[in-house]
C-alpha cells in the first residue's frame, strides 16, 4: 500500500455511493524517468520534468503513462457500471448476485435531477420537472418492493440467487475494484467529465479526477489544458475561421501577446503556436 | 457481406432473445494462411491444412487465428450482457436507453429453470423449486408493473428516458452488435459453454457455437478437441496419477494402442502423447 | 475474399516492399449501420449516412468504427516493422527467422534520403548531405557482406537459423500479416502520417491510407476533415488567441460565413462551430 | 517506490543484458483481497488465502490476478525484444536509435550455445558445432565493424540518427521499461519459459521468475502447479489413455492415495480430482 496518508483517499458519491483509492504506482516523476529511457537523457530537476510531462501530452506521446498505476474501490449503481465497463482497458472485480445477496442499497435521485427529456440531443433537458417529487417517491417505493421480493425468495424460498435477482433495477448498487494506468485513467476521464456525459457517470469521474491529481498534479495539470480544455478545429472550421478574421494576427502583435518562456509554456510551444497560426491564416508573415 | 446463404444464420434464444450472424471474415484456409507467413511453406491440401490447424491450437500458437472476424447481433437480457461485456477483446455497439425507449421485451425464465440455491457453490441446484410456477407469474407481473411505468414516465410525462429507465430491471432485453476474431470467440466460448457458467449465458454461447462453426468447421473441431473437452492435471494430480496406476502402460501396449496416422491424429502427435506419459511416469521406457 | 477486383489493391514500397489489401469486412454503411443500434432509428438515405459518420467521428464515438475490418500483407524493413508493431490492437502474423532462411532483401536508401541530423528536433534535417552516394554504396556492402555470412552459415554450415541471423541488419525485409478495424488503423494512419514520422514508416501509412480509402470513401474523408487536419489549441492558446484577435466576429459576419447545410457541413456542425467560438471568446454575442 | 530492500532486485541476463525490477503494486494478499469483492467475505487467514489463490488460478479466474501490478527495466538484444514486444498487454517505454546513439553493446552467444539446426522442428538442435569457436570470433568480428561505421556516420559525419543506424545488427543490445499486472506476467512466462521458446528470450523470463516470486511467492507456486506444470490431455488422448490402463483405480486406491486436505491440495481439489479420474475413465465407480 503506497497511498500518503495526508492525502484524501475517500468521496462519497450519489446517495449511497463512493470512491476510495485503493493503491498508486508511481508519482509525477515517473512519466519523465520513462520517457528519458527513449533518449537517455540524464535526471532532470523540476521544472524540467514539468516541461516533459507538458511536451509529452501535448504531443499526444502517451506511452509515458501507461507506467504508473492506480487501483479504486467503487460503489455505484448498476446503470453507472454499465457505462464504466465499457472502457476495455481497465482491470475489473465486482461484486457478483450469483455469489452473494446484493446489499440493499438503491440510487434515489434528488428531486433537482429529474427534468424533461431534451428536444435537442439526447440527455435530460435541464428543465427541472414539476412533478419530480412524486416520480421520486414512487421510485423509492418501487425499490422497496424489489427489496422484499428479491429479499423473501433468498430468505424465505432459498431459490438460487442467479435468479432472485432477475428483476433487480439497474438503480441497484453494486461494488468493485478498477485498475488502470495514468492513459486508461486520462481516457476515462476526458469522456466521462465531458458535459454530455450523464450525470451519474460525470459525478464518479470527477471524484476520481480530484482524488487523482493529488498524486500526479502536474500530469494532470498537463492532461486539462492540453486534453479536457483543449479546443479541436476541423479543417474546414480552420477554413472558414480565417475568412472571418478580417485582420490576421501581425507579427508584433503575436511577439507582444505569448508570455515569457516558462514550464508552463515553453519557447518550443510558443513556437509551436506561431506555426499553427500560420498554418490556420490566422498570422501575418513577416 | 460475406454470408453463405444455404447455412443458418439465426437462431431463437430464451423466451424474447436471439443471435443472428450479420457478416464473417475468412474460413478455414485463413488459419492455415496466416501461419504459413511464419515459414514461407507452400499452399496446401485440405488434410496438410487441418493438420496445421490442428498443431496451432493443440500449441496454443493463436495469433493464426486472430486474422478471422464473426460479427454478431445479439438481443439477451441486461443480466447476461452484463456478464458477455466482460470480455473486453470484443467490439460492441448496444442499445441506449439513453437514446431511446427500450422495446418492452423481459426475460421471464421457465418455470423448470426455477430451483434452489445449491449448498455447495454460488449456483442454482438444479432441483425444482415446489413454488417455481407462482415465482414465475410474479415475475411477470413485476415486469408488466415496471413497463407501464416506464412508459408513463416517458409517454404521459416525457421525463428524461435516462432517468425514466431508473428502474429497469435486468431481466430486460436490449439489443447489441459485437465483433471479434476466432481467437476471441473462442477464449468466450471456453469461458460461457462450461457447465458452471450461468444457464443464460450458456445457450447464448451455445447457439453462436452452432452458427460459426458452419463457417470454420476445422478450426472448431480443433478447438473442441484440445480446449474445450480437454482435461488438465495439475503437477500435484499427475504425480497422485502415477501413484494410482498400479502397472504402467507398455511400449506394446502404447504402440498396439495408438491409431494410424490421420489429420485427426499424427504421426507427431503419437509422438507427443508418448513423451507426455512418459513425463507423467505412466509410461514404461523400453 | 470480400475484396473488389475493380479496385487498387497492391502497391509498392520503398525499394523491396509492398502493401497488399487480403481482405475486407464492412463499407461505408457499417459504421451507420452499428451506431443505429443504440438509437433504434431507421435505414438511411446516403446523405444521412454520411452525415451520421461525419458526426460520430467528429465527437469522437468511434466503437462504430470496430466493426469493419481491413486485412493487409506487408513486406518492410525490420526497422520499420518495429515501429509498426508497437501498435498493440493489431493482430500480427510474421515471416521467422528462426522458422526459415529469410529471403536475401535489404532496404537501401535513395540518396535523396541521406541527409544531416536536424538539430532541433530527433529527426533528419532534411538537407542532403553532400556524401550521400558513397554512404549509400557502403551501406549496400554491408548488407551484401551480411548476407555472404548469413547464406554461408546456414547453407554450407548448417548453423540454426535461430543463431545464424544473429546480425541480421535491421535494413533486412521481412513479411507480416495485419488485421484491424476501421479504428485501429485510424489511429494508426494519425501517428504514422504525421510529418514527424519516420519516412520510411510514414511511406507506408500512406499507401495504406490510399488503398483503403477506396473502400470506405465517407469514412476516411470524415477521418481526414476531423482527425487528421484538425488543428487542437490547449487552454493557454485559446486565450493568447483571443488576446490577439482585435476585433471578434460578429454575428453577421458568422452567419455570412458558415456555409448553407449540406452533408459535409450540416447545421447541426454550423451551430457546434458558434458555440466553440463563443467559448473561445473570438465571437461577439449578439 | 515500494520494492523491499531486503529482496534480490536485478539480474545480469547474457553478456551484457539485465532485468532489474524497478517497482511493484501488491502483494500475495491483493489476487483473495480482488477476489472477495465478488463475494463479499471476510478477510481471511494466510492458508485461506493460499486456498483461494490456488483456487482462481486452477480454475483461471484470472482478473483478480489484474490488480497487481510489476514494473521492470530491461537490456536485451533486437532479436528479443522483437519477441518480447508481441505481448500486446504490457505497456512499453524502449530506447530510441533515432533520439539518441545507442551504446556500443551487442549480443556475442558463447560458444557452447553454437548448434546444428534440428531437423525435427525448428529450434537449434542442441549438439555443440565444431567450428563454433570460429563463427563467435567472427560474428564478434562484424558487430566491431557495425560499430566503427555507426560511430563514423554520427559523430564524423553528422548524419541522421535514424539512418546511421540503418544496418544495425539485431545482436544490438536496446534498453526498455515494461509493465504489466501479474495476469500479463503469467502469460509471458507460460509461453517464454517453455524449453521450446528460444535461449535468448527463456533466460530473461526465468530472471524475470525469479525476481517477481520473491513478491508474490503463493500466487507464483499455484502458477506453476497449475499452469506451467500443467499437463493438458487432448480428448482423443484421454480416450487412448483409458484404453491403454488395464486395471482402472479403485475407490480404495485412490482414497489411500489422496493426501490429508491442506491449503496445498484442498479437500474441494481432492473430489475435483475424484471427479475428473472417472470423467477420464480411469477410476472405477463404487
Amino acid at each position: 500500500m503506497s497511498l500518503d496518508p495526508t492525502k484524501e483517499f475517500y468521496r462519497e458519491v450519489l446517495d449511497n455511493g463512493y470512491v476510495k483509492m485503493l493503491d498508486v504506482m508511481g508519482d509525477d516523476s515517473s512519466p519523465d524517468t520513462d520517457a528519458r529511457i527513449s533518449t537517455g537523457a540524464a535526471a532532470r530537476s523540476e521544472d524540467q520534468r514539468t516541461t516533459l510531462i507538458r511536451f509529452l501530452l501535448r504531443h499526444k506521446h502517451t506511452t509515458p503513462f501507461e507506467g504508473s498505476v492506480m487501483k479504486f474501490e467503487v460503489r455505484a449503481p448498476i446503470m453507472v457500471i454499465r457505462e464504466w465497463f465499457r472502457h476495455r482497458t481497465f482491470s475489473y472485480n465486482e461484486e457478483s448476485g450469483r455469489y452473494k445477496q446484493l446489499d440493499p442499497l438503491y440510487y434515489t435521485p434528488e428531486k433537482s435531477r429529474v427534468s424533461y427529456q431534451a428536444k435537442s440531443n439526447h440527455q435530460g433537458s435541464g428543465e427541472l420537472h414539476p412533478e419530480a417529487a412524486s416520480f421520486v417517491v414512487q421510485w423509492a417505493e418501487e425499490q422497496r418492493e424489489f427489496e422484499e421480493s428479491y429479499n423473501t425468495l433468498i430468505q424465505e424460498h432459498n431459490v438460487a440467487r442467479e435468479l432472485a435477482r432477475l428483476n433487480m433495477p439497474v438503480s441497484h448498487y453494486s461494488t468493485f475494484v478498477v485498475t488502470g494506468n495514468l492513459l486508461n485513467w486520462f481516457r476515462f476521464l476526458q469522456l466521462r467529465m465531458e458535459e454530455t456525459a450523464q450525470y451519474e457517470i460525470r459525478v464518479y469521474a470527477t471524484a476520481i479526477f480530484d482524488l487523482a491529481r493529488q498524486y500526479f498534479p502536474r500530469s494532470f495539470e498537463a492532461f486539462e489544458d492540453y486534453w479536457l480544455e483543449a479546443v479541436s478545429l476541423s479543417r474546414r472550421e480552420v477554413e472558414l475561421l480565417a475568412n472571418m478574421i478580417s485582420q490576421p494576427i501581425t507579427v508584433e502583435c503575436f511577439a507582444g501577446a505569448v508570455p515569457a518562456p516558462s514550464p508552463q509554456f515553453t519557447k518550443r510551444e510558443s513556437e509551436e503556436f506561431r506555426r499553427k497560426l500560420l498554418r490556420m491564416g490566422l498570422l501575418k508573415e513577416a
